[in-house]
């Protein structure tokens, strides 16, 4: 099966697929500045928590080049005003901040020269970009547990290759559960307003040879009524200690419109996207986007020009609404707070972590 | 309050708003046969249940002026083969059907000569227009039982003077609002594909100086659950003898939202839109339309080119999920066969309907 390379570090710079062009036009730019990855991230060229994450990690790579002419402190001082500025490229997905976090513990507690750190910088962005890679397999193996030898699935914005570094999260389980011989068809909700369903999940799902129905977001309901569903797999941008999880903004319908139905629901996501300093969803913040995403389409006013706009580019899905997280170290049924302390004590720890990315 | 006059019968033609144009132009077509009309109707030039009746009455007063040079007998059948023409331009509208219906009434029952039967359509079409006009102002009206003097409301799709022959059905609800001096929220859903919702709802809220907020669909659901919205006024395109209502795609998955945020949730309709012909829902022929109105936007794909698509133009919400039916006679609470049958038969009956009429 044939799936996007759509992150890699190459010659000192991050090469990203403009995501901004698709479908029309499947281009690579390469990135070679901390404002340029900054700008990536902010305007989507490169988007999906997992990615932004590992683009972050490459730009810090980037500021590191920038810099090692200086001395070690100077080096590193800037390298740390750098990661300050990559933390506000956006602010919903926890991934740019702990990814980010990692990088500044790293600088902050070396004592070693400006190569060494370099090097260490450098191995500290391919390893998360690998971590990554590894998750989203491990994802799709325990995905399949949910998922019938022929399935009828929805998913909603785009969770594949292109937002993250390897096949992806609810697609991931998609692409597993053909490469072990499923039959599936997947409903692509198109996922206004930047059309991420449409735009990115369509195409991939083309390019990957599995059959896919695209709908406007506002079909979901009807196909729900209309199909057997078997389950409905979305991702996530943070998942709060009790469950509540913040994902691209029509999530939170789709999961009240599942309950309606008695269709599973499930978020797909590594741990890496769950921020166990939240209590609940409510302390997400919640990024609110340009108007001109929701009133402009292919360069055309859709709307009045003057016509006031509400665009949160996310929505917090409450746990009792959530059927499992599928994550990369395995499936949390009915989460809830004890659930995921559970989970986390039992499966999670930095050794076993390793383990798995042997 | 400015409202508009989209459609209106003059020199021998009929005249409408092209809505395909709306926002970023306000241009008036003339139609002057049968096949305009029906192309019209066809492409959504002219929309929404009520209108579509209206602009197909006129259509038979273009056909009766195309036919008048022929003997009555040929006369006659040439209208009614134009009649059975323009029933094939939409399928779920019923007011389109009902409408025709009396023509061909009209027609096969007339024993009078050419010039008075081209008369009498003429008169048919233009009382046909004077009738709903003035149902929209009973509607708007009776509406006012359950909108609170300062109100938050959600709206979907385009109910205003531009899919009817007044002020609106839900639009006219809020229209009538304002004129007794009411503060209004309105969130207005885009409505994809075709984006009635941003294209006429807002551009007639705005011409009528009331405040919008404009959202995709899938932010509904977020705005249900994090503001307070006192209520959900929709259209419908037919309403079958147990309340169960065809309306534009995404009402359904709006009132399934309602339902879970406790939020009353109305259709709002004239009595020409019942089909008591119709057990339920499941009776309605629901409309597909094509793959490219999900696919392109501004003459742009916004998808792979290929891409299949599911694209139905109405959905049924149930009338367990609806609140009330917001009539021109008066409001039908908890919809069901029986409340319906009730209503209709100590409210809607010819003479009480001439009198409310003058």
């Amino acid at each position: 099966m044939d799936i996007l390379n759509p992150i890699y570090w190459k010659n000192n710079s991050l090469h990203i697929i403009d995501q901004t062009l698709l479908p029309s036009r499947l281009e690579t730019i390469s990135l070679s500045s901390v404002r340029e990855v900054w700008t990536a991230i902010q305007r989507l060229q490169v988007r999906g928590a997992p990615a932004i994450g590992i683009a972050a990690g490459y730009g810090v790579v980037l500021s590191s080049l920038m810099h090692k002419n200086q001395p070690v402190i100077t080096f590193k001082e800037k390298i740390v005003e750098d990661i300050d500025y990559l933390r506000t490229a956006r602010p919903t997905a926890v991934n740019l901040f702990q990814v980010l976090d990692q990088f500044d513990n790293l600088i902050t507690n070396s004592d070693e020269t400006v190569p060494e750190i370099c090097l260490a910088i450098e191995q500290l962005a391919l390893a998360i970009h690998a971590d990554d890679k590894d998750r989203c397999r491990q994802i799709g193996r325990h995905g399949q547990e949910v998922i019938p030898g022929s399935a009828t699935v929805l998913t909603h914005c785009n969770t594949g290759a292109l937002a993250t570094g390897g096949i992806g999260t609810a697609l991931g389980i998609i692409y597993t559960a053909k490469e072990q011989g499923k039959t599936l068809q997947v409903f692509v909700d198109e996922t206004r307003p930047l059309l991420q369903g449409s735009r990115l999940t369509a195409f991939e799902l083309e390019h990957a040879g599995i059959p896919a129905t695209l709908i406007s977001d506002n079909m979901a309901a009807m196909v729900m009524a209309t199909h057997k569903i078997d389950a409905i797999l979305v991702g996530a941008d943070r998942i709060a200690a009790n469950g509540d999880t913040a994902n691209k903004i029509g999530t939170y319908g789709l999961a009240v419109l599942a309950h309606h139905h008695h269709i599973p629901f499930y978020i797909v996501a590594p741990l890496t996207t769950f921020d166990l300093t939240l209590e609940n969803g409510q302390q997400i913040p919640i990024e609110q986007r340009a108007a001109e995403e929701v009133k402009i389409i292919s360069g055309n006013y859709i709307s009045p020009e003057n016509t006031s706009v509400f665009n949160p580019a996310f929505d917090i899905t409450p746990h009792h609404l959530i059927t499992a997280v599928i994550t990369d170290q395995g499936i949390i049924f009915d989460p809830d707070k004890h659930k995921i302390q559970d989970f986390y004590s039992n499966k999670y720890s930095e050794p076993k972590l390793k383990e798995s990315l042997q």
